[in-house]
């Protein structure tokens, strides 16, 4: 349906006034048509920007944007293209960038009325990457307040009833409608998996450390800077780009893999993990996962599950403390932080956010290295299944979007991924209720690649399970 | 010398109009008379002052102050030292703070034209750590541009025609002359070593990731918060209060240690460098370090060189290459950085950034991922060295502070424990034509309290050294 619809305005210059429903547009699929000559970066920059008009008013994706700079690159990118000599795969992508990452041209308001107009005077390493790759930084998304809990308004494109997920909301949301073919986020509990599962696009949450993360507001050791995008290829492809300029985090070696996405891979074995999410999963998505492992062992696959695999299940019952861990992690590295805010203006800030600080605020060093050894050892206990797993797979959300604006849902399957500092896919192949819902894979460490191996052959030869 | 002039002030509140020579002040020592209610952290804190009025027309160590606030908060710790309930034991601690470090009450203007007025609305988690313990945060220190090499006025004490050293000029002035008993800085080649050196302050330049760097401007795997400080003492305590409170960069245990300086310990054996900075060392350089070792010998410590130890040798050759591939690291992780500096204003920018940028422009990810494997594998010589010396010792700089302004000197000395990663101090125990040089102590990685220990039985035992 995108494709159509692109297709009418590049043929005739028609302006299509509305789309009912979401539609995402892979920039990687479009650069096949610059190459041949037939339409530009400008044009699909073009489209995003009507698309932008029709659906930013209700979905609210943006905290702002730069257009005339967009325009601007935009021209670059379609003469480079022209020019047959493109600064890489993604020169001209429209892409949006979280309002928690630094941009030199736009504030950086981290969903904060402390931050209101500030700037940063400077890009982000991975946005500085983005614009060298040629990218056109069309604006900066909505986050919840300082990445965490308080959402800021993003609506659901599936329906605007409901949350988008966050805390990377406009991300997802943006990327989901197509008005940019991919998104930064960031994650350090279930910042990108659970907003790209509600939303339906592609989530990518790297190994932790993997693309360096300097100039964005995201101060943990969990944390890390996540794609959002309309396929695989488009999520891998702008990872790549970015750490191909920038690296990962300073002093580690940054992402590992090749220069386009891997190849299709069909898995051997993999687990499936219910997690503590699985308690509160509606009666869909389980059958939605039941149905899917149905169809994963006829196709030879075999299911680990913590039923029949003694190291699933102990990993599972590892993982039953990784939502207070991980708070507890990020509780004390984030407490600094907290106070000086609450130093300048506690009205300032949200409820959940002084509530959350308050809870760690007694936290020791000694309680802290316990709790960072404690990860270590979990770690240790998810490395082990590498041996016989080629990956994991989970829901990425116990259900679609829930109603409200209030809260942006439950992240209790995206929480392992992040306390295991591994990668994370969520891929949009099921639906309950006519909303998506995401299959996650989780990776090894340093082992992105594998985990989009995996996906793409998920993704490609059992896509039909919507 | 100091101390005279103090008790001079206090007792009948004479003003010293300039002081000649300078002469540190440390803040622990005096605690003790807090705690007899003979002094107060406020009457500290306006002899600082007094002294910031005489030496900074002449030194030119600050950017900015804050002494409205910085006198309500040494009020403050007055009470509680009176009420026998201190914080920490640098409660009311005067603390210049690096102006590449961010804090919420001052700009942070990272000697850039750049960055003038620059405000980052938050501090960082070292200064939110220093004022939970109830420091004093004073003002914001000199820096060289970028904390790179480019400088930015500030004059060395013990004779204002030479260079203070950098990029931590100010802060190593400051507390040279008493204004402040410690202050943050920060070191990625030798921007803590050298400047201590030169004014003869210790310089203590921690574990790589002991102490928390978020919020200080200072984007590369090397870097390091330090602190320069009036002893050993209060250097430790400053970085153990830092860390009791927001730990080491985050994901990391942070500086290891006990809550007090470490008890001298006299070493076994120690390992005399000499690195590629011998060549460039002064003949009375030398002459000190070579009476000195003689004095450890007679004290019955052990000495390994390159001459006796393979090891040592080993270890020799590798650091040859030390400031290459220092800068070849710095370059990779810092040019996404200087890159949009270039393109917000290149005309604001020093020919040495720009110059050194450029350097290292066609860099590849495969290029650093190779250093990145390099520097490890010469760390890994390093370590093994543990097993027969209880630490390294050097020279801090191949002389005292050279005349002039336009450099901050010669590095070559210091950027060994920068590769390395490790621990160091420079322990102020020589002197070359009336002006100090520091001699190095280089620790183990997360040993800290190691090279503490070693350097605090160098002080007490042959300070007499000068």
């Amino acid at each position: 349906m995108s494709r159509d619809l692109e297709h009418a305005v590049a043929s005739d210059g028609t302006r299509i006034r509305e789309q009912t429903k979401p539609a995402m547009r892979s920039y990687l699929a479009a650069t096949r048509n610059f190459a041949a000559g037939n339409a530009t970066p400008r044009q699909f920059l073009e489209r995003s920007l009507e698309l932008l008009e029709s659906w930013e008013p209700r979905i609210g994706a943006f905290v702002c944007t730069n257009l005339p700079d967009a325009r601007a690159a935009a021209d670059r990118a379609t003469e480079r293209w022209r020019a047959g000599r493109p600064l890489s795969p993604i020169d001209g992508m429209p892409i949006g960038i979280k309002d928690v990452i630094e941009t030199f041209d736009m504030p950086t308001q981290m969903g904060s009325p402390l931050f209101l107009g500030w700037r940063s005077e400077k890009d982000s390493a991975s946005v500085r990457a983005l614009r060298d790759a040629g990218a056109v930084i069309i604006g900066k998304t909505v986050t919840t307040e300082f990445a965490a809990s308080e959402p800021r308004g993003t609506r659901n494109p599936w329906n605007t009833a409901h949350t988008p997920g966050g805390s990377s909301s406009g991300s997802a949301a943006a990327v989901a409608v197509g008005i940019v073919g991919a998104a930064l986020g960031t994650q350090v509990i279930g910042s990108v998996i659970r907003p790209a599962s509600f939303c339906g696009c592609v989530g990518f949450k790297p190994s932790v450390n993997a693309i360096n993360r300097e100039g964005s507001h995201d101060y943990q050791s969990q944390s890390c800077t996540g794609i959002l995008a309309a396929s695989l290829q488009d999520a891998w492809q702008v990872a790549r780009e970015i750490v191909a300029r920038v690296g990962g985090d300073a002093g580690t070696p940054g992402l590992q893999g090749p220069e386009t996405i891997p190849p299709a891979e069909k898995p051997r074995r993999l687990a499936v993990l219910e997690t503590v999410g699985w308690d509160a999963a509606s009666v869909g998505a389980k059958q939605r996962l039941g149905e899917y492992v149905m169809r994963l062992k006829s196709a030879g696959i075999e299911i680990r599950t913590r039923h029949n695999d003694d190291k699933v299940a102990a990993l599972e019952t590892d993982l039953v403390n990784a939502m207070e861990l991980s708070h507890r992690c990020n509780g004390w590295e984030t407490r600094w932080f907290i106070r000086t805010m609450r130093e300048r203006d506690a009205a300032a800030l949200s409820r959940s956010i002084l509530d959350r600080a308050q809870r760690y605020e007694d936290m020791t060093l000694a309680d802290h290295r316990a709790d960072l050894r404690e990860r270590a050892r979990v770690r240790a206990v998810h490395a082990e299944l590498a041996a016989t797993c080629d990956a994991c797979i989970a829901l990425a959300a116990p259900n679609h979007a829930p109603e409200g604006l209030g809260s942006t849902g439950n992240p209790e399957f995206a929480v392992p991924a992040s306390l295991l500092g591994v990668p994370a896919l969520s891929l949009p192949l099921f639906e309950v209720n006519d909303m998506p819902l995401g299959l996650q894979v989780i990776g090894y460490f340093d082992r992105d690649a594998g985990a989009f191996a995996a996906g793409a052959w998920l993704m490609s030869r059992l896509a039909q399970a919507r």
